[in-house]
């Protein structure tokens, strides 16, 4: 280690925070407040905050920004709207926060290619708002409105990637920063391309440890013709399970299949005042032409109907579908309201789905003989489930229960040959983790990591341990 | 450069070569008439024969095989089916080619999670009979009947892939033997994952220059439960381009849509015996449900009428089908039968969609300008096509030709935001193209190449310079 490196672990020094205030101006801040903000995230993670965060506007004051901190060896952590659940905005070795909020333009929409090109502080809401005339939509969905930039960077997914996949599947170009200042374009606007190493897909999920994204293109899909939703109880969790597995294996193009257990529609019920069965449920909606979404509801609720899931409600007007997933969307605020003052833990396994309600019931087996409530969501089409631990980070003994909770949940996952993480990342609470997920290819990931960022300044303490 | 390192460039030394045969026995070989058939693919490069064939049977012996070459600093070549289109198993400076034809086993099929895992020599046709009885298929189908390894290595598609996606959608997971002969296991039987670099897309499109991959696992999917095809030619080449751009533009889930223009459909019809009119035709092909399928035809049949596209040949029975779709899969043997004895150049550009119509329009006059026969194939949907210029290699003024034009296409395409290889691959043949077409970026995939094969003994001389 360098003496220089040494330094960037106490504060960034004074010649650095002027370099960059001579760039960036009042768009640099060292107030506490701002630290302190950019330092958690949504999760049950203590605070880290940065020595400072500087308000970009551009690549090029990205590539400057990177590049002053490269010379003096301090930490560069990229920030989006800060809720990642995996302390991946955590300043760990303190350094400089890139906030890339100000980097909000849509540069380009082709509607005749399906494809747009944003900064990457766009976030996805904000996204399908502008897109709005244009018929065309941008599907995945994390629950938080997540700025594009930080869903590449977690490869994050949604109630959608079951028909739509995730943000490595519709990803087709980056703008990167690289750890030395450098600008790269990766990949391209062909839908397909040989022409070599797939640069594209390294960075996404990458989570700013070996690069900042500052620009994004995406695939879009046509607004569907015809979209219609439905809620369903079912007597078990294996039930609704089993449904699942039988709806994905016969090749139902369903676009959402979302599970909520008994634990979680008893807080959505209380949560959003609604009138479902507090029981396990799923959550379904299809995609297509008026006939193709026929065809499709009913082959569904035939399925479902043989694992005892009879009651169907349908939804097909829009303001009917919104409120729907409104309660989907709101499960996790739900689910905290069941304990007021506490913090959500939310887990994040996804396992092949031959082996899901297996996974399920284990998990849940786990959970009945613990003190800890924890509520479940999944996106159960993929394969992937979130509890929520509710706890209170100030005790202990709480914080121990969750983690022995988890750690045999993820080790069971594992076993069933599945992951750690299906879309939140690793940050730094899953690293350890990775070596029994992945093995020796943890040492190629180190290998990349440190040829890259051979400073390690590059988000460190995250994804690869160095 | 090592001492080491130029002798690699003379014949594998002879202790290497000991070395080998006491772990292969017979199957290592260096008779010239092996050598000569690994030196070779489909394309007009010339034969560039290894110092010895590798015949292996396990994972552990490609790892005891690639660790061997690494002390002698001696090259390494994975061989699958030969097929390459771009001198991908060329022996650019010897070494020892790798045969995967012995690695042919389907190790495991999980009907209920639609997924596969395969060894890298078994073909994709041969997965297909196996699966038959399964109800699943396997989508991605290059021409040639390839092997999945070759196929994961080149980052292949096909006539499936506007609907399916390419390799690099449908691989889940990876072995890889590395440059020092340890072995990898990436990415996993999880349907997503957010957990740490995505080694497995690093691995897909490489060819061979970072690792050797030995086994894959692989998506599948359910055989529709109806499919149609279609015929239909249109007045010009534009207005059948124009009904594709409509078709795609408008979300019909078309499974192949595929263009012949006016010349390729007369080697067709010639070679295939076939009574379709001699004019630029569309190939569609629907899958789904009975009613799905109905009424994506009728989508597509009535926007290709738009277009002048008013004679729909229709076939819905097998056999009707696959003579259908033998007529396009026999394309690039058809198109040399135009000039017999003559030798293929198969180009691969892929462009956004919208630009397609007028890069082919513009790429067939400069074919009007030129003494060179080329018919014209394309998997359209994903603004992706393929001229198979007829030449005799043995003539410079054939190849200088040839070489000038495919310039001109690629730089026209690169300008459309476009890429020199859809599915093809770099090989050698297109490494100069990479700078235009990647800036920056290629000096990325340098450091990457360098920091996971520093000896540069993986496939050297494809895809990235070192």
């Amino acid at each position: 280690m360098t003496a220089e490196a040494v330094l960037a672990r106490a504060p960034a020094d004074a010649a650095l925070i002027a370099e960059l205030r001579s760039l960036l101006g009042e768009r640099l801040s060292t107030a506490a407040a701002v630290r302190e903000h950019h330092g958690k995230d949504e999760s049950y993670h203590p605070v880290d905050p940065p020595d400072a965060v500087a308000f970009v506007q551009s690549t090029e004051e990205v590539a400057a920004v990177v590049a002053a901190c490269a010379r003096h060896d301090t930490p560069v952590i990229p920030f989006g709207t800060g809720t990642s659940l995996e302390g991946g905005v955590a300043a760990l070795r303190g350094g400089v926060c890139i906030d890339m909020s100000g980097m909000n333009a849509i540069l380009r929409v082709s509607p005749e290619d399906l494809d747009v090109t944003v900064q990457a502080g766009v976030t996805r809401k904000r996204l399908n708002e502008h897109l709005r005339d244009t018929g065309l939509f941008f599907p995945i969905d994390p629950g938080a409105d997540a700025s594009i930039g930080g869903m590449t960077s977690t490869r994050a997914s949604g109630t959608n990637a079951v028909r739509y996949g995730t943000m490595r599947e519709n990803v087709l170009g980056l703008t990167v920063v690289l750890a030395d200042g450098r600008i790269i374009k990766t990949g391209g606007r062909a839908r397909k391309s040989a022409a070599g190493y797939d640069l594209t897909r390294l960075f996404v999920g990458a989570e700013g440890t070996l690069g900042v994204i500052t620009e994004i293109t995406l695939r879009l899909y046509g607004i569907p013709e015809a979209i219609s939703s439905a809620v369903c109880p079912f007597p078990t969790i294996k039930d609704a399970v089993d449904t699942v597995i039988t709806v994905i294996q016969s090749g139902i193009p369903v676009a959402r299949i979302e599970l909520l257990d008994e634990v979680q529609m008893s807080a959505v019920v209380a949560y959003s005042k609604l009138d479902y069965a507090v029981m396990p449920t799923l959550f379904f909606e299809f995609h297509g032409t008026p006939a193709g979404v026929k065809e499709q509801a009913e082959m569904a609720s035939a399925i479902a109907a043989e694992y005892g899931g009879v009651s169907f409600q349908w939804a097909e007007k829009p303001e009917d579908r919104s409120r729907l997933w409104q309660a989907r969307h709101d499960a996790y605020y739900a689910a905290l309201a069941l304990r007021p003052g506490s913090r959500g833990w939310a887990t994040d396994v996804c396992v092949p789905i031959s082996r899901l309600a297996e996974c399920i019931v284990e998990t849940k087996a786990d959970l009945a003989q613990s003190s800890l409530m924890a509520p479940l969501v999944g996106h159960v089409g993929d394969g992937n489930f979130h509890l929520v631990y509710l706890i209170d980070p100030a005790k202990p003994d709480e914080m121990a229960e969750a983690t022995r909770l988890n750690e045999r949940m993820v080790m069971r996952a594992l076993a069933m040959g599945g992951t750690c993480t299906g879309e939140h990342g690793v940050g730094y609470g899953k690293m350890h983790f990775l070596p029994t997920e992945h093995g020796e290819g943890v040492s190629v990931m180190r290998t990349i990591k440190q040829s890259l960022d051979p400073r390690n300044i590059m988000n460190p303490g995250k994804v690869i341990a160095v």
